[in-house]
């Protein structure tokens, strides 16, 4: 069995959600059946959007950090349950001798083997403005349809109101946003980040969500088994 | 802020139910806020309970082995959060620089401050014959009240059932052991196996519960700010 190593604390709520659907997935009946996970929930990685929009510290050293501590101690591959700090993957995969799974590809695969053509994104103002989903989807002949710029802040409250530990209570803006992308054509829409399959279940809103760090996490057991 | 080490794995569920607590216990506006901690989520640990039982593989090795992983990249402190493991605490502390919290210690002194001098105490056959928490809390001039045999495989078949991941349902007779230790002038009980509080949620049982993970959530937390 191999060891998984999770870069996290971006932020740490989604890190958790990350390692709790690693551990409910695993077929086990005792303590020793489950995945050796090592996770360093680095709290001093910088704002990855701040950065990306030019008024933040690069965060690239600390998440280059992480990833050789996660290799010195044994992980056996790494995964990042953040899609912004995507942007930085090259980097960090490059100051690595073990593989770093690339939780927005493994959307792509996943999505182009249901046969979906065109797809909602919900992310972070770094995660749009850098495109780090428009290359890997366009590969894979994938149309994704964003929000308005509007519906774009609304989000980015959302995000960071979860970031912060805030009940998050705007359920009729998210609606909204919903409805707009629908009206473009995207009946399924990807949850492209980390807070947000934490946000839509305080919201009690249902939806053909797509969430990424369920797939990362189906492929971490997959690959780790 | 200090980096907090989560020495975890027995079992992964109690593991993120004290990361969780730390996380949530955090005053944070945001991921910078937050904690720096590193988990090594180490399912290698052998079985405590069976080797004090004199059946199975000694688990110090793996023990120490995430102990140093953890102070060489960084930990400040390191936490247990297992009750049984406790029993090699020593071994743990003399194999690294950096303090190692022990959270029966901690409880003791927690349950001591509260003027309560007598406590029903559920944990795994492993913790009630290695004593773990005999000596400490004399020396807080505590008393352990324990269930019965019949009782004590009950609460050993519910810890399991956790770690296998079933849906516990022996809601009566976890009644009938709670009562038995209230006859026996026991009033709080300390959930002294990390899967507990996660059996007594799933089993809705409310009652005066001490939660060691808690209360060492709550030391890692002002330890590290």
């Amino acid at each position: 069995m191999k060891t998984v190593g999770i870069i996290g604390g971006m932020g740490p709520l989604a890190t958790i959600d990350l390692f709790n659907k690693i551990v409910t997935m695993t077929n086990a009946k005792c303590d020793n059946d489950h995945i050796h996970i090592l996770i360093d929930n680095n709290t001093k990685i910088p704002d990855r959007t701040s950065f990306i929009l030019g008024n933040g510290e690069n965060p690239t050293y600390e998440l280059e950090k992480s990833a050789k501590h996660l290799e010195e101690i044994g992980a056996d591959f790494l995964v990042i349950p953040c899609n912004t700090a995507h942007y930085f993957y090259n980097n960090i995969k490059n100051g690595v001798n073990i593989e770093v799974i690339n939780m927005i590809e493994e959307t792509a695969k996943s999505i182009a083997s249901s046969g979906i053509k065109k797809v909602g994104l919900l992310s972070t103002t770094g995660t749009i403005k850098a495109k780090v989903y428009d290359s890997i989807f366009e590969k894979y002949d994938i149309e994704l349809i964003k929000p308005n710029e509007y519906g774009q802040s609304v989000i980015m409250d959302l995000i960071y109101g979860i970031k912060e530990g805030r009940e998050v209570s705007d359920k009729k803006n998210m609606m909204d946003i919903l409805n707009y992308l629908k009206e473009q054509g995207a009946f399924y829409i990807i949850l492209g980040c980390t807070e947000l399959p934490i946000a839509v279940k305080m919201l009690e809103i249902e939806g053909n969500f797509i969430d990424p760090t369920s797939i990362l996490a189906r492929v971490a057991v997959s690959k780790a088994i």
